[in-house]
């Protein structure tokens, strides 16, 4: 079972954004910027475009609404969006508030956040959903 | 007009990978790694998040096909993706060939490839659809 699968379990603790029947979305714990959010399937899938077609048509309206609340609750340009996938073997999309290309470059170091400021801006952006 | 619809229309030349009813594929001319290619829905949208429903939905059904055959054309671990958006005001998805977080990088110089070399790959990736 990868770690994502047992954070959506519950086993190992996340800061949850949103859920439904296919989708979790919960907080990076080694996040490029505050508010940078991970989106995964329920079902374990290592390459994103694995993933079953049907879950590839919800996945992009499931993250939409949770992008928009991350844009309303964290200043920034827009929300850019990365899928990486070379460290764990369930696909998973990062959504990231940036200002510049920068902050959606994973070579750069991951910021440290407390507990409270992670609960912060977790309150921030599930108050816009 | 932007840059992309003008190469949708034909106006500006470029190495067209696919295209549908919706959405044109093209060999990103400043490509982070050989084989970097961008989608681009027909309409012009500056915010990816702002593309209508429809679109999004059909987006990554769209972008599969063209991810495996980039995977299949050039050596890579796997095919990554990034939603950037800071530069085109119409929105756009960059699939690149990755072996490492690096290849990702935005802030990174690009390739220069000749003719030739996009020639050539864009035929190993339009073999492979």
């Amino acid at each position: 079972m990868t770690i994502f699968s047992k954070i959506i379990k519950g086993e190992i603790p996340s800061y949850k954004i949103a859920e439904n029947g296919h989708f979790y979305a919960f907080l990076d714990i080694f996040p490029l910027v505050k508010g940078h959010t991970l989106i995964i399937p329920k079902v374990e899938t290592d390459k994103f475009f694995d993933v079953d077609d049907e879950l590839l048509a919800e996945w992009l309206l499931f993250a939409k609404p949770i992008a928009r609340a991350i844009e309303a609750a964290v200043p920034c340009n827009r929300v850019g969006m990365s899928v990486v996938g070379l460290e764990v073997p369930h696909a998973h999309m990062h959504l990231i508030p940036i200002n510049s290309a920068d902050d959606l470059n994973f070579t750069r170091q991951k910021l440290k956040l407390s507990p409270e400021e992670f609960k912060a801006v977790q309150e921030k952006i599930t108050a816009g959903l």
